[in-house]
């Protein structure tokens, strides 16, 4: 049999936000290749062997995966979420401009429920008019061209998600984006912190920009910020469809 | 047994792509609700009752569900894709805020696979790197707004995902987006066509802003226009994680 590499989105934690496209696709892998909280979600079985890598290693991962699926092997890459938003698909794609040889692999992207939308869901409707997806991890792009994107998106009036909102070698930029964001939009403005969303450390908490605190994000969590019509209905919180 | 009601996404079309938690939800209710082309995704069975209505009946079909819920049933909302995105959540919710006596029901958003990233899974990764969802229909907001939006996030080079980019009613305003976006990305941005993702009519292609015509999009298309980093590698179209 002929080797090929799926790059799967695991959703954001639940099995029951897997597809069944990314189960049948690990279900036939002799190969499972990803950072290690996301290998650790695979169930071991004979047949299949499990390739746990560490983070910001993400090139040299999809290499791997590329080469195995060059000498035969039936590969799937696992993200968390999504594999196309702020994942690995980039990465091997990144890889395969490198290896011109293995353009002809057969390679697919599987898509999966994304942090944002498992975490608007839970939230209500956060996120239910045209919104914009924003790393904040200045990892791999400048803080100005981070900073500049958020004051374009909340100039337009899109709702926001944030990735990677804060992380222990950058813990103020997150409080600058809340000023920014406090200066544009007001201090009413509904902003949404969902943490671990649909795995059993799930916290959601909708506060206004001027209850928010960088305290209140960290890297397991997706922020949504609303529009300038986001409001508060019962328990939930939602953005209406209809721009006035 | 008390009422309670689920707004769940269907995904974009494929069976593959729903996730175990809608299933389970389908198989639990006696009532499914929702527009004609997505409740006939829903196999019939004793003791499930289908309630298909047309399209531009959003609130009338929202409140019409929570009734059922009120009274009772347990409902399922179904809409395609992700229920937050464009979708019936928000509708679900508006007709909540006119009804406070059912904002103690038992209510949850279910996600699914939304159109944009089950199109940028098949093109590649074009959505890798920030980017903005915005909904090309004026039916709920003025042109204006929409224009404002696409310039706001090509100017801050964000890859892009436009819904419902045309229809027999406007056939003429996509053609000023794609002006537009020339102006601002020059003739050689990539842009990527997907029609019917992950159905038999499936269509998916990636031409320039140069090549690119109104008549490529219809109702059933999302585009995917991705930012001045974006490429070709191989038979894919993807955008790199990195900013520079």
């Amino acid at each position: 049999m002929s080797g090929w590499l799926c790059i799967a989105g695991l959703g954001p934690g639940d099995p029951h936000l897997v597809t069944p496209e990314v189960t049948a696709a690990i279900d036939a892998a002799t190969d499972v290749v990803g950072y290690i909280p996301y290998v650790a979600r695979i169930a071991p079985r004979a047949g299949l062997t499990l390739h746990p890598s560490d983070n910001r290693v993400e090139l040299d991962r999809a290499a791997a995966a590329l080469a195995m699926a060059a000498a035969g092997r039936q590969v799937v890459v696992v993200s968390s979420g999504d594999p196309g938003v702020f994942a690995m698909a980039s990465a091997v794609f990144e890889a395969l401009e490198n290896q011109p040889d293995w353009q002809q692999l057969d390679i697919r992207v599987l898509p999966g429920i994304t942090a944002m939308l498992a975490a608007a869901a839970r939230a209500g409707a956060p996120l239910g008019h045209d919104f914009c997806a924003i790393n904040l991890s200045d990892n791999l792009k400048p803080a100005s061209l981070i900073e500049a994107r958020v004051r374009a998106a909340a100039e337009a009036d899109f709702a926001m998600a944030f990735y990677n909102p804060r992380s222990a070698s950058r813990p103020h930029t997150f409080g600058r984006i809340l000023a920014l964001l406090r200066s544009i939009c007001g201090p009413d403005r509904l902003i949404t912190f969902a943490r671990a969303v649909s795995t059993p450390d799930e916290q959601i908490r909708t506060v206004s920009l001027a209850e928010a605190t960088p305290e209140m994000a960290d890297m397991r969590t997706v922020v949504l910020v609303g529009n300038a019509a986001t409001r508060r209905v019962g328990r939930f919180v939602y953005t209406p469809r209809s721009a006035v």
